[in-house]
């Protein structure tokens, strides 16, 4: 049993849970190491940011996920190191020998070297991020309902969200929808829609990857949600009472309490260390540059996968950091392994099927590009839902989800708006 | 407007929160005081704590609650002191003056002197309490699995639940399952249903306060259920990997990695502080002694109510520190204010309305005593269900609880398995 080919994976995320479930039948052994006891559905972290949701809609244990795949191990624990020629992996207090491995840790936030900004601007990768958020959005509003200066009323009641990408424009719009509907009659001395949402970009478009018509739509619903859209517009400073605004020759001090940062990312410290056991190179986001087939150079039977690599397509554009690849490259690795094993001929490199991207701006808005189907408005938001929905791991998350999504719809609500947790 | 009535209300539980919408219709105005953001359905914390439901299922918003009632002010603060003769509630950065006060901040975990105790026991009474038990539960498995020493193994899949009121039963209860069948095929090297439950009450019974066929019915399904009930057993020290258990003569050092305290509870500060400020006095676990309406002595527009008050029965027997006590109690002060402003002669004194009282075992087990009926098993746990569900705050929640307790009868899961937040 102990001498069946062993595959370790580190990290549970999309690409590393479906290399792992995709040698379910494979003659092989998968240990699946993660810091963490579930597998989180990052796209919708978001909503638990913005009291629609709850961790555990979006977060599934790893171990019951895999408790019917008998050839899995899940290890919690983390890893500190590799020593590729010897195949190991090194734990806190132990080492995991390997025959494949395969590396998925991903991306965090980045504040291009101004660290400090972390502490006014949290980013939004964890379940504790999203907790931390949420209790900053909600305690913006108690702390402006309790202010008297009119000056400091308006400052809690100004959010400011840095980036322009996917998580930048779904936490803007949510945040927009808390303002205007759900805290409606909620307070007695402020009027919560007096709320200014600023969404900062620094590229002319919101949602950099998508085609420019219809990033335009999704700025416009977001301009009709009264959110401020500001493109071309680089934040300068972050403090814990303003952020400065520079666009062109011109620069803005906003006075805002409430600063969500949802602009660079750079890879887990994985990567480098991986990278530097086996004298391969990172780009200048930390990101592990591999072969078509997702390897290491030189080490044929390292891989790293999703948001960690930096594969370029076929056609030499760089992919996209969603989930999509991410599971492609997983099943694809699983798959590759499985020839090798059969002695198969190797594996055509990796190409990615692009299935469409989407966004959701609010209530019945969102864009969908789907290549041979580009959706808006409420047909886009329609979409966005299913997938969503069915994509989430489980059958309990999915009714879940779908009962508090139906009852948010008719009533405006968001049930999970709790401050919880240690406050500032 | 600023004319009418004031009545302040410190604390958004049961009673406060009771006493709150009793006076809707009032010609008063009415603040409500939280730290919280929250009400909490306090019974079915334990839930939480072990999994099976999110914070967000038990907890509502308070101003979500109140949005409607226009007459409420809900006002997210710590009361810091009390000027009564002035009519004042002093908060941190303000004071607010009143016409009536009701005081209803309830109660928290006690140890009985042994402060050092906490540490290693965590009770059960913030949803920030059931997280941190949560991972406490699910990290010891976890441990188990890592684990070489077959001691150490067994220490880590050792819980000792501390009291056998309706918490810890329900505690141990849910503890028995996770082990038993929710982690079934979960882990590799441990087998979770070895692990080893003690549930310690120091009297003669578990529940104290039904009648013994019914408290020895639970402690029977306790056991059925491979649940260790030690009665007439005293803790006598708790350290991190061990506790020491007294009955009679004997002594009995158990080494448990997990230990949960659901022994003792004491008054909130509050009510000390408020018993000084008016001369009055506390029993001896703080709570405050009232007058037949729940007034202060020489203050008949101040109020306690809830597990902060202590005020025997019309009988002279204390009464239990359920919500339906408080509830009724909340909503019997909200009338006798309501008759004071009309001119009305005042209320007959309190009287407590006795309509049962439950505790669930675990899956289809419960113990439900109603005077005029008792039910015990499946019924029990269905007449379990069905009130929880109903005194539930929220349509949301009911459909999201309902959904989820359906959903994990069948399969048996928990889907909140999830360790979050700060490790030790």
């Amino acid at each position: 049993m102990e001498t069946r080919h062993h595959v370790v994976i580190v990290g549970g995320g999309f690409g590393g849970l479906h290399a792992a479930r995709a040698l379910k039948r494979a003659p092989v052994r998968v240990t699946l190491i993660d810091r963490r006891n579930f597998h989180l559905f990052q796209p919708l972290l978001y909503q638990v940011a913005t009291g629609g949701l709850s961790p555990a809609d979006i977060a599934s244990p790893l171990r019951g996920i895999l408790s019917h795949q008998k050839n899995v191990h899940v290890v919690l624990g983390e890893v500190t190191g590799f020593d590729l020629p010897n195949h190991i992996v090194r734990l806190a207090d132990h080492a995991i020998h390997f025959d494949s491995l395969i590396v998925a840790t991903g991306v965090r936030h980045h504040y291009f070297g101004n660290t400090d900004w972390e502490h006014h601007a949290p980013g939004l990768k964890t379940i504790e991020d999203a907790l931390a958020i949420r209790r900053r959005i909600l305690y913006a509003f108690e702390a402006a309902e309790r202010e008297t200066d009119p000056a400091l009323v308006q400052a809690w009641l100004t959010f400011v969200v840095v980036g322009g990408g996917p998580t930048g424009v779904e936490m803007a719009g949510a945040i927009g929808e808390i303002a205007h509907f759900t805290l409606r009659n909620n307070f007695r001395s402020i009027d919560p829609s007096q709320a200014r949402i600023y969404l900062v970009e620094g590229l002319n478009q919101v949602l950099s990857n998508y085609r420019p018509k219809l990033a335009a739509r999704a700025a416009n619903d977001l301009q009709q949600m009264g959110i401020d859209v500001h493109l071309n517009t680089m934040v300068t400073d972050i403090q814990a009472d303003h952020v400065v605004l520079k666009s062109g020759a011109s620069t803005q001090e906003i006075q805002a309490k409430t600063i969500i940062w949802a602009a660079g990312v750079q890879a887990s410290p994985l990567g480098k260390q991986l990278a530097g056991a086996a004298d391969a190179e990172v780009d200048r986001l930390g990101r592990v540059l591999v072969e078509p087939d997702m390897s290491l150079p030189n080490y044929p039977h390292v891989f790293v996968i999703g948001d960690l690599a930096n594969r370029p397509d076929v056609e030499g554009q760089p992919l996209p950091g969603v989930a999509l690849v991410a599971i492609q490259q997983g099943k694809y690795v699983a798959r590759l392994l499985i020839k090798r094993l059969n002695n198969e001929s190797t594996s055509p490199p990796f190409r990615y099927i692009n299935l469409g991207s989407m966004a959701t701006i609010g209530r019945a808005r969102a864009v969908a590009d789907m290549g041979w189907l580009r959706l808006t408005g409420y047909w886009g938001w329609l979409a966005w839902l299913f997938v969503h929905l069915m994509r989430l791991v489980g059958y309990e998350n999915r009714i879940s989800v779908f009962v508090q999504w139906a009852y948010n719809y008719v009533t405006r609500n968001r049930s999970a708006r709790l401050i919880t947790g240690e406050g500032e």
